[in-house]
């Protein structure tokens, strides 16, 4: 690790113009990742360009400089990806993006296809913030709000405020030295966790409504249909939050939601509190992610849908 | 606070037999701080006994001798009191459970009426397992799995896990030295987070469909009837995790979760975000606790109790 840390500084160095870019579907382990190691390059005197590919959720807004999250409009120079697990992340403009000159991936999923030209991967850490944290930590960057705030933001949302198993007690030490300069945490807790909107609260009555139970699979799974999505108006972050919130149902090792997407399309993401590992079931489905939280499109309605997961988790 | 400390130690070492007790509706704080304090003094040979005032949550009976808390015997000597703002909070036993010879207080709320010989309370604190920890580290007892799982467990439900505005950096390094003591850090956050029952469920239904917002208030109030409690056979930690549920709401600062116990009596539980503080509105009904949480009971059937709560913060 030391050996690429001094490699990706070397980088650093050489570079004036530095490109950071989000994956599709940004979450805020990638969208707090981007802009606390972006902050820390422009502490270090570099020109910063943070690359969007998808819109930013709601209840990432907050963080500092995130308006600055733009379209590109050059080919990069030096260029990070961080938390994409493989190219696809990069979303559409991929092939123009990833024609920067040289690449740096850093990331944490155990299924990340080495695509950079420097591959600092290392899936026992709970998030990229985490990573960062320690990049930032090895360039002797001192921390402050603008970049504390987005590396708490990002290890705190990917591992559930620290309940998932992936949180170390490392974890807990750098959240910690972060905190400290964190100037309104209050707003990291409103934002993460205090943000269900009414159209997010009338989703999870429809999915407790619905839900189906597989007692002797230890399975249960929670599903809303296009037409209700539809009806309540739901953006694609209307639905987030709603795995969790079925995985804290006591009694089931796995939890799991469909979202049907579109006519034939499902969006299944899965989540285990001990034992099944959710990225193979997955993988089955041309998915993945980690250990206890994955997902993955299945082809079909939502009973075919749960029909191919119970077959495919049976396999298991 | 070093000066406490000091005579703290001086009466653990003076005395063979210690005894802790509960409180009444005893939650993570009270139980992990207790067994954790408990497994400690026992470490430094002493004999202890841990008094039972009330029935223990299910979600904390997988802590380690948790089988061991019972009621007393025999007049305690020297008597730690945790996590508990007054005597009252000891239960219909209180008076012979504070004949005990000495009685060490150590609490976090800052309502707490110092009833004790020795009164160890800072407000300032996230949780009772925090102050319980620095006790234990002024103490020089090593850490291990049967002291550190109970009072990482406080800590970590006190907070919200780490989310509320009282966890500072240091609760977080405290919770990382913990960490590493700890032998299952899943079963805590399958306990704590991943452990709601069926009723808890239907209960969260319930509230769901008879939400009540005051907009213009920042306020919004849930609720459940007896006999909504009776048809669905919901004991009384069939509530928990109601209120963090409903403050989980965006656009309300104060989030109220109003439970009728009996015929004419209600239940309230409040939560804040940031503005209110919810403990000067549940001391006008004689209850109390902190600013972001607080709860009292109140006269009367729902609609009554909303009316006198609607009334009792706009005065404020």
């Amino acid at each position: 690790m030391e050996k690429t840390y001094a490699e990706i500084e070397k980088k650093i160095l050489e570079a004036r113009d530095i490109s950071l870019v989000s994956h599709i579907n940004p979450d805020g382990d990638n969208i707090g990742s981007i802009l606390g190691l972006g902050a820390a390059l422009r502490k270090m005197g570099k020109d910063v360009h943070i690359l969007k590919v998808d819109d930013i959720p709601k209840n990432l807004l907050f963080l500092p400089r995130v308006e600055e999250i733009k379209p590109m409009e050059k080919r990069p120079d030096l260029l990070f990806v961080l938390d994409s697990s493989d190219e696809g992340r990069l979303g559409d403009g991929s092939k123009e993006i990833l024609k920067a000159n040289y690449i740096i991936n850093i990331d944490h999923h155990k299924s990340n296809t080495l695509f950079g030209d420097i591959n600092l991967v290392d899936a026992s850490m709970s998030s990229t913030g985490e990573m960062v944290y320690d990049l930032i930590d090895f360039l002797g960057v001192e921390l402050d709000n603008e970049i504390a705030t987005p590396i708490y933001t990002a290890i705190n949302s990917d591992t559930g405020s620290f309940r998932y198993e992936s949180t170390s007690p490392d974890t807990l030490r750098k959240a910690a030295n972060l905190l400290e300069f964190v100037d309104n945490k209050v707003e990291i807790t409103k934002n993460l966790y205090q943000s269900r909107t009414k159209v997010q609260t009338e989703v999870i009555k429809i999915v407790l409504n619905n839900l189906e139970s597989f007692d002797d699979l230890s399975l249960i799974i929670g599903k809303i249909s296009l037409n209700d999505l539809e009806r309540l108006g739901a953006q694609s972050d209307d639905t987030e939050g709603v795995v969790p919130f079925i995985n804290e149902i006591e009694g089931y090792d796995v939890a799991i939601f469909l979202k049907e997407k579109e006519e034939g399309i499902v969006r299944v993401s899965a989540r285990s509190k001990e034992v099944c590992d959710v990225s193979i079931l997955c993988e089955k489905f041309d998915g993945g992610g980690h250990k206890r939280a994955a997902g993955a499109t299945i082809e079909g309605n939502l009973d075919e849908a749960i029909e191919k997961l119970i077959s495919a988790y049976k396999e298991l």
